[in-house]
């Protein structure tokens, strides 16, 4: 158990309230389904809990196409979508929206592919129209794919897919495109099939509502023709091994665990239903917006934000996403004001009252608070969060109009 | 799993909130100790896990006489602290405090024991100096049994059990003094040796954060000297059988899985010390009582309640108990405006909201709701379930002051 | 976790292998089950399940009159069935078969009632017809009760409850049959309709594959009727308070969690069949009665066994129960030869190997072992402990034929 | 709980005897110690973790200088070592030992590096003094590498690592030595600094008795400063990145469950201490490899097995691993007579006893059956596995001498 870490002199009592946008809350019948003895990963009991969970993944994601899944993390993933589907010195195009972006970026630099920036501002994105003129001025086609971050889990802006393809189709441009949902996936709605989504990655331990070690990438039939002739120097993540068995094998050891806990994590989403995970998401996240708002008093300043950070001082709390239409409903970013240490106030939300709140990452540390808020979660969990952060913050010395929870009932009051 | 009872349908998501003054808040290492193997209750590894959990709990209960478990409730606990030391046609003084004096009394009666009620109002219990009183007129000692609950669980209610020791001692009676520890041990102070306590009954499921189906009995040497001469018929829950060896033996099997859960929560216990473990439940009960000020515009009635239910209209929601130097600080009842059914709003903040609140019992049914805050708590889990119970007074048409959460939240930037 | 005391220095690697008729082997889908926040007993959600497992119960017990659980080991159903249908003074008349025999008629006695003992050599039982011409001479019908031991856990002796009532009916006798099946439950056949049975006590903590903390008694509409007239002082087991509600309450807090397990547990059951359960046991019940056989070369003294303990000494290993009719499928004692310390042998096994055998109970305390073979069990398994066990037998010095294990195979392969 | 699948219709009851060289043996400590709420991976509690399992890792490997996981199987480990210290186009040298030899060589063509395989029977490996022969041939030290897998999972061969060392030194080579201890690690010896390996590759879910999930590379000073100039294209399993932070970062969310289950494996493998595991491990080994030997009747042929598959018939059962200095204390693999299916074998043994063992691999498939004995074993879990593999030999036909269990009860005997 280790219990004596986990409840050592300096535990804070009390169940802790995760709400790091990193993993999410995981139900116990999810650990409960891990609990058992090893099975081989070639009984025919694992292949139908393996085969149901793909079933059921493809479901979430909306996808009838091919699905495969990595015994890794969501890098390695990213890592799978890119590798076996381009070539060195191919040229993507990446939307930038924050860290996420910036990092997938160079993961495929690193891995030998030409990348541009559609630049943007982290608080707006980039603006409708743009992706379609850069397209539009590629006549020779040299951009192979346009990738995008669903869900950009460093600012809490999530892109509209649907009119990402609108432009791409309206520039009649053939690259591929590569989504992130990691942080979108099973939080609200994303569509494989019907956005013509080439490659989509996601990961286990967000929406899905299990620990982390599992993801996969939904691949269309495109690109799995792709991956016949392209692909950069790759074995451990390459397709052509895992696709000689139905649904698939995997290069080594099967973690047949996490698929028993995948699997009962799935069920639990089908019984509630997508359209209300969605519905729960954005009623949620609406919450946690009006908190936001009433404790910067409605502060919108004009400061914008990119990789060199924040391009002004702040005066009071504001959502970092400034485009209402683009406000992600599982991850919701703060600028702090100026001066005040956004992580002296995580810390003393941590370790005096048990809550744990993200950090600003790279420009934005220290001047950003996230709060991710997706998952099995509801009504008292959010409130809850949102009543300590009001406590931490008398506690840290931040500005703020007190009253935050109850702009947050005022909200599920009318969306209930 | 019974997954499909967790999380049909009719699941409402997230983790819920349990605030019913039933059992309480379990840490996951406590299930995890009692995930393992069955071991032979007779093994010396067993024994030793037993006899750490007796001294564990000796050190909560401040005892250095005697313990004894039960693998019951604590119901059977109740029976066992009667029918051994008493003897059909003894006379039982029970100090009134509500739904749980009342049965104990009546359990005190079906075992062939004469009970009087020392009477009181269920909102303020017995005045000081009426114990005194009622004993000083028992010349003939009669009376062999002083009986109390220490936290009546149904009210709020905490008797000052120090103060009930002094009167005994004060009117110079030698009856044995028996409290019911049930829902205040490990939640707020306890000392068996050093109020004169004779028998304290304890369970296993409020403070001590275990499931239920572990009970004890503190003994005094005194009441374990009169158990060797006196008693009711009984079997299952004598005591001499069970004394034969160190610490106990159990008639039948010994629930040993209770037993590694109840070490695991005993050590969380005494990581984080009992003092402090106080102190927290002292703060958050505060700030409970602070929202239900607020939310009752601070009214007062002077309402009287007893088993024939309250003797006028409530006019705004206010605390039951109503001498504040008697506050719970484990379990808090609150008066709902007379006209509005208690338990209509206890079903919207379960069914809507996953938060569970206790109904009221008895005479209170429909006329008051209950909080229960012992064991494994925090300020997250205490504003959340606050703020969630002020939106389903919103839904249920309860009248109230919104800003509960901000009077609590003002409580606790006092107490931190 | 308390793990140090599960892997300290002194942990025996691996799995123990628990054949301790003592609890029993419980599946890790049961622990899971448990493993989940407390609700309200009251809540709906819970009755459900309270309810099916009642069904469930009911089910295997075949049984379709009633059923009342207690939170309590089987020694608090053994008191209910006794407490609540006969009155101080009524004669019960106890067919002897063992330890665990002698100890329900003590509790009787306790309780007030008069026992006299339908005397038997332990190994054997009452012979056929005994009881038959007992209550053919009390033609007074003073005898209010036949109590039996369906398996007699300490000896391994099954008695033939259909022959049990086939002579009270020949006898033309009233009294109520009281059948203790706690070792036999779900192991071995048992049908309380067919076999007019009154009384039918059983456990969770056996061929139910739960830990222990739940019994209960299935009560015919006679005993029920009885009931309300008859009964001994008593609280926390009476009936009256019980039956308020459907299916049933408690007397104090529901021990939920108990019931998620034992729902699960029944789940397995029903899911492999009655039917399939009970030809597993008699399998594997007849594979270690092989491997003994064989060890004792056969030897079958005539030595008898009661409370004052062997009649004379036993010169190789033998099965305790002497009649081949009888011998239970759930748990089997074997007679160790004559100065040998069945104990010795035992502790090498626990210490040394990690398997957990049974003792000998009361006078049979050193001169037997006794192995449980019941509940969620399998070939591996059995075979794993037999070997073992005469692995332990070498270095115990226990005389025997080498060879068990191949009389077991022996026999597994003329029945599966 | 998806507890359908685990106990459906085809349930077959009982625990699972796993015997397969996949995963192992998983104590319940470590699942409880993953079924705890998620935590912020860079938050000091987890951080503190983290570094103890480095700490215990780096003792269990017997390794002073660097240590990396990765969050994938071992594969992600395997990929990891060659990836970040070889360059495209360098020549490895494979020594070869069968499937999982041939598979890693496999990986490194695939990323590029030029590998020559040491040719051996699989029976047997590469003889002593080829390896110095092939080295001392290589004036230019053109082979940058040579690999060796420390335990065949395949063939149950174990490769003399010391004596490999020493081979190069003789040779004089200044190759990288790399090593596969994936099915070896915490079974048997394994020397990182004394034994001068550069880069040595293991996983969590074999002798660590953890689930799958985890993989780690041991590196040598000497291969880190390589990896500085060196390497092929790569981003995931590049090491820069994760050297940022001690003791690492990760790529993407780190698993922190996953670390602390591990944390618990390693708390138990040190509380028992390596060296009574490497006892453990040898002792167990032994016995199952004289029931093999029994079963065959001591048969062993001159047949030899490469990729072609086995050279010619097999009479009786015997080892595949032919050289007796070489026998592998974790893994064994038995030829089985020829036209007899060993998978049908394998079938009986799963779906009528719930006993699972390995299939043959490549050219071995339907001609060997695997046993895998590492983890958290015991005697009667040994014991039990091999009386229950002669069951399911009388089932499937297959020849064989009777008494296999008793050839290990003899060997254990003396070994204890």
């Amino acid at each position: 158990m280790s219990a004596d870490e986990q409840s050592g002199p300096g535990r804070v009592p009390g169940r802790q309230f995760f709400f790091n946008p990193g993993p999410t809350h995981i139900p116990d019948s999810v650990f409960g389904a891990m609990h058992r003895p090893v099975i081989d990963f070639l009984a025919p009991e694992f292949i139908e809990v393996l085969t149901r969970v793909h079933e059921r993944t493809k479901r979430v994601l909306k996808c009838s196409q091919h699905l495969l899944f990595y015994g890794t993390n969501g890098h390695g993933a990213w890592e799978g979508a890119l590798a076996n589907v381009f070539s060195p010195g191919d040229k993507m195009l990446m939307i930038e929206s924050g860290h996420f972006s910036i990092n997938w970026a160079k993961m495929a630099q690193e891995l030998g592919l030409e990348v541009e920036l559609l630049a943007a501002d982290w608080r707006h994105g980039v603006p409708a129209g743009a992706l379609e003129e850069r397209l539009g001025k590629d006549k020779a086609h040299e951009i192979k794919g346009v990738m995008v971050v669903h869900n950009e889990t460093a600012t809490g802006l999530a892109h509209p897919i649907a009119d990402i393809r609108r432009e791409m189709d309206a520039a009649g441009h053939p690259a591929m495109l590569l989504v992130d949902t990691i942080s979108s996936l099973a939080s609200f709605d994303f569509r494989f099939d019907e956005w013509g989504v080439d490659l989509a990655v996601g990961g286990s331990q967000k929406g899905l509502m299990m620990i982390t070690g599992l993801s996969f990438i939904a691949i269309s039939e495109r690109a799995m023709a792709a991956s016949e002739t392209a692909g950069i120097t790759r074995s451990f993540v390459d397709w052509k091994q895992m696709m000689t068995v139905k649904p698939q094998r995997f290069p080594g050891t099967t973690p047949v665990h996490l698929f028993y806990g995948l699997d009962e994590a799935l069920r639990i989403l089908e019984a509630e239903g997508l359209d209300r995970v969605f519905a729960r998401h954005a009623r949620l996240a609406g919450a946690i917006r009006a908190a936001i708002a009433h404790w910067g008093e409605g502060y919108r300043s004009g400061i914008r934000v990119d990789a060199d950070g924040p391009s002004g001082p702040v005066e009071k709390m504001e959502l970092l996403c400034a485009d209402p239409a683009r406000v992600s409903n599982s991850v919701t970013a703060a600028l702090t004001p100026s001066g005040i240490d956004a992580n002296h106030f995580r810390r003393i939300a941590l370790n005096k009252y048990n809550l744990s709140l993200g950090q600003g990452l790279g420009p934005l540390a220290g001047k950003v608070f996230r709060i991710g808020h997706l998952g099995d979660l509801n009504e008292p969990m959010v409130l809850g969060a949102l009543a300590t952060m009001e406590l931490a913050m008398r506690d840290a010395g931040m500005p703020h109009r007190p009253g935050g929870v109850q702009a947050a009932l005022d909200t599920l009051g009318q969306t209930n």
